[in-house]
């Protein structure tokens, strides 16, 4: 999967994931109102309205990116329903040749990420019959519990030739609350070391991990390394020179084209940068407001243009 | 609900969470075979299968306990109908009068855990409707993002009166990967001193935020702490000592009686520890093994009569 999500970023010459994260505020107001004619003010009617949304985006845009990123939350808030919306979604965008990137942040002691991973990358067995759930192409992953965590997902990528991001340096503002923590580097040292930080030590673990599923030239392990820490993105772009990296952060967050330019390899290759209501809510921004709400997806598919045009003049502008 | 979990953990003398972590493998044959009669080896055979599971053990025991902890993965890895039985699980405890712990682990950036936080404990906006999600008491929440992801869950326990236990030192071998690590305490000391681990900076962030969100003893944010580390629930009760801890780890995982007496305050309160397969699955055991696969609920009765003298025991032993 790693193979054909740099495929389709080389054929579309656009290092961009959508993250399709439909909070209601983005909804335009005559999608929520069917939704609500048709099943009310429900979490059935709340599904309905941003799995319409969803649709109409993913039609507007699916020809001129890789990937889509559909944070789970934004459909879990909805109940069952909610996640009924995220399932058609994910299937949708497959249909159309979307890699699928289940932006879902698990992680837990090794027999629980491994019904995550079997959840959400894999097959489960019922019975003598194996079944598939959630089925997307990636998924992100929470380092916190340590390498019995994650192993459950790697074993799984290998089985079924998918991939995860492990979530290295986050792109929000706190993320430095733990993850910049100097910590000792060695025993030996006896704390007199100048220290290394916590994202430096997830990120070697990336590396080791990512040895064991190599694609044909990246890993099938990743990781997520926020476009607002540029800085961090260069020296873990060394540390991990096989990992994709999936960079959160860009546009509403505060990053822009220019501080993109570490995370990428020389090529052009090796980083895939994720907006979310940059694009999905694009109508609402002053830029866009001309398509109005009525050609919201329009308005996407001229914002999905722009960031594609403005990461090629920071990669082509860089010394 | 901080107050309702003590209350029911001195009605019931047992400071016990049951963890409804439904493995196949722990699901009797007859209720199997039953499930898939009627719905087929289908994700639906699997979910009506668990959720028949779990009915029974509930019913078993709910007279007992004070809460039950269900494991959200265990439901997740059987997709959109995994989840009913999930919802359908934490709808028939809250009917038994059990609190609800959602074993969900998220955590994310802001505006993420802000959806997290609604869907599971709060209230979302349709319309001009409130509409309610999963509806648990409380969730576990992840802070390896830091303290804008967890805050977000702290406003929604503040106006739910519900509660979070946050990872602090969790229950697995590899958990010390990152927890452990001992990290530079302050500037000041130029990394000079001996440093402190991670948990311990987690557990003073646990025990800041809870002080804003006090119950009548406890506060509403409470901390995991695992049953396999007892050192470490010596240290984290001291940090935070109005945080309730769960304690999972206890059974199966290797966590004894003797090992839990340093996570309870002098007064037997202030934990509250986890058993899952040792009382969902106790049928499986030696120990259970004359009560067989067709009463296995009866197995979990004895299993968690058994848990409960053994923690009473451990705690009257204390010096």
């Amino acid at each position: 999967m790693i193979n054909k999500l740099v495929d389709k970023i080389k054929k579309t010459e656009a290092p961009i994931v959508v993250g399709l994260d439909p909070t209601m505020k983005f909804v335009p107001e005559h999608i929520q109102k069917k939704a609500y004619a048709e099943y009310g003010e429900t979490m059935k009617g709340a599904a309905e309205a941003i799995w319409q949304y969803n649709k109409a985006i993913v039609d507007s845009i699916y020809d001129l990116i890789p990937a889509v990123k559909p944070q789970i939350a934004m459909y879990e808030q909805f109940g069952i329903e909610g996640l009924i919306a995220f399932q058609k979604t994910v299937d949708y965008c497959k249909q159309k040749d979307l890699v699928v990137i289940g932006d879902v942040k698990r992680g837990d002691i090794g027999s629980t990420s491994e019904a995550y991973a079997v959840g959400h990358l894999g097959q489960v067995k019922v019975g003598g019959t194996m079944c598939r759930g959630f089925d997307e192409d990636f998924v992100t992953v929470n380092p916190y519990l340590g390498s019995d965590g994650v192993r459950p997902f790697i074993k799984v990528c290998q089985e079924e030739k998918k991939g995860i991001f492990v979530l290295v340096k986050t792109s929000n503002p706190s993320s430095g609350e733990l993850q910049d923590r100097m910590v000792r580097t060695s025993e030996e040292d006896g704390g007199q070391g100048a220290g290394r930080p916590i994202y430096e030590i997830v990120g070697e673990q990336v590396a080791a991990w990512g040895a064991e599923c190599m694609g044909e030239s990246y890993s099938y392990i990743g990781a997520v390394v926020g476009a607002t820490y540029p800085e961090q993105g260069r020296i873990l772009r060394d540390i991990m020179p096989k990992a994709y990296i999936l960079v959160p952060g860009y546009g509403a967050q505060g990053g822009k084209g220019a501080d993109l330019v570490h995370f990428f390899d020389r090529d052009g290759l090796g980083a895939i940068v994720n907006s979310s209501r940059g694009i999905i809510a694009a109508y609402q921004q002053e830029q866009y407001a001309k398509y109005g709400a009525e050609n919201f997806a329009d308005a996407s598919r001229a914002a999905v243009l722009a960031m594609k045009e403005d990461i090629a003049q920071a990669l082509a502008g860089r010394a």
